[in-house]
């Protein structure tokens, strides 16, 4: 799978790369960032999914993530959040259309033939990584921010053989419980909800998904963060969690919001936590 | 001196906060961001000066230096590069006016009645800080990048009594030998050369400003920077400190490049080299 390389930057001793190739699922060219830290390799990898309005830079430039994935050899692959050009279909709003993909393989017109993120991140993204760089495909973990904390989570749930282990920051935990996600989820997946619990990482591990495959999910959330009460609501999955004594650690941090300044001051911790589960 | 705060985030414990003030100096009111560890302080500060066509922004969002920041208990003030506004005089070149300060106060038109970042970082800038913001402003270092490079080390040697030290990524270390530094100045001095010089970090080292002042000056720069040879030629700082005896830890990086990827790579060093000074 032909990937090309837009821009490169030595960082830390590794390189950051600005990669763009064909994604089949997609049916269209996307982007993603990846950081390989120096040496030969091959390296186990940590996926970031960034939140609504995103692009591959935002984690790629804020996050301040790299020089522990250079420490602890991790190579870390920041995708972007949907397809994208003129031939996609839009929507002006910011939380539905391009840079809003929810990381699910839609199935309603117009979005159908392009916005198939869940394909494109479990499948052609991974391939596209493995072909170019010094990686190693049998060691991934997944990890992301608000809509891409969902899209870690329930990428997880679906495909645990996938991933070592899992993370995510703010995620959405339930789509199907609030407004950005009964919006997406009713444009791409159609108004009939009998289709949504399966990308909805509550639901899922309420109905026994994946259980037994994860010794431990780690989330942390910011109290002071806007959307928490509405849109992310932590405690449904920690409910759901509880259910099936799926060791969950929910950390609740005081005065943190939704921002990459919340997401660098714990990103290392992420890292390290994916870094036991990759070794 | 007020200080109007426009956001602020929690980060690693401490606080990023985006601020505007009113500048004497300048006569606009100016922005920086400001990093406060957790505590009570006071701290020292160190104050990171951005390169061309740089706000407040670059540094408080891509250099990720704020973990290592609360680590060591340093505040780290990161101000705009010049002074902006529709009654400001600019240039539609990116090196030239707003965005492209140079750290020097200008005296010709039209740049004079509002370009003198000079006294602004020297006095406006820390007089505000340590007004509202647990600092210790007997304690200061300096730092930047580029044309923030070269207002980090002219800025160290013109008033070597503010500071504990200086270091710098990339900085054009003589204004007054390169393409970048002829422009502004010509603009902002004016085309007769015999000015310039106070404005040159070579120049001044050259002609023994501060010397003995420094135990050391901390430079680190990138072999793959495409303006290393046209315009940051650090030969000639190199050349005017051996000159004096003036210790310079100048490491030329390969395969580093003049982005933000290579700040971030250094930072935490370079930091750490502040603070010792800074105990």
């Amino acid at each position: 799978m032909t990937v090309e390389t837009l821009e490169s930057h030595r960082c830390f001793g590794g390189t950051v790369s600005i990669c763009r190739h064909q994604s089949a699922a997609t049916g269209t060219p996307m982007r993603f960032s990846i950081f390989v830290p120096e040496g030969k390799g091959p390296f186990p990898t940590v996926t970031f999914l960034a939140g609504l309005t995103c692009t591959e830079e935002n984690f790629t430039v804020k996050a301040g993530a790299y020089g522990k994935a250079a420490e602890l050899g991790l190579a870390i692959i920041a995708p972007d959040t949907s397809p994208r050009g003129s031939g996609v279909a839009d929507d002006p709003a910011y939380d539905l259309g391009q840079g809003a993909g929810f990381y699910i393989d839609a199935t309603e017109k117009p979005w159908a033939p392009h916005f198939a993120m869940e394909s494109y991140i479990a499948r052609d993204l991974p391939a596209a990584v493995r072909d170019n760089f010094p990686v190693d495909g049998k060691r991934q973990s997944i990890t992301g921010h608000s809509m891409g904390g969902h899209g870690a989570l329930t990428l997880a749930l679906k495909y645990p053989d996938h991933y070592h282990s899992v993370s995510a920051f703010a995620p959405i935990v339930s789509p199907t419980r609030c407004p950005w996600g009964e919006k997406a989820f009713t444009a791409y997946l159609g108004a009939d909800r009998s289709s949504w619990a399966a990308h909805d990482a509550s639901a899922l591990m309420m109905s026994g998904s994946a259980v037994g495959h994860f010794d431990d999910i780690l989330i942390d959330q910011g109290l002071d963060d806007s959307f928490l009460e509405k849109e992310l609501k932590p405690e449904l999955f920690e409910d759901a969690c509880a259910t099936h004594r799926q060791k969950l650690t929910l950390r609740r941090h005081a005065g943190y919001d939704h921002s990459y300044y919340f997401i660098q001051s714990f990103i290392g911790e992420h890292l390290e936590f994916h870094a036991r589960h990759l070794a």
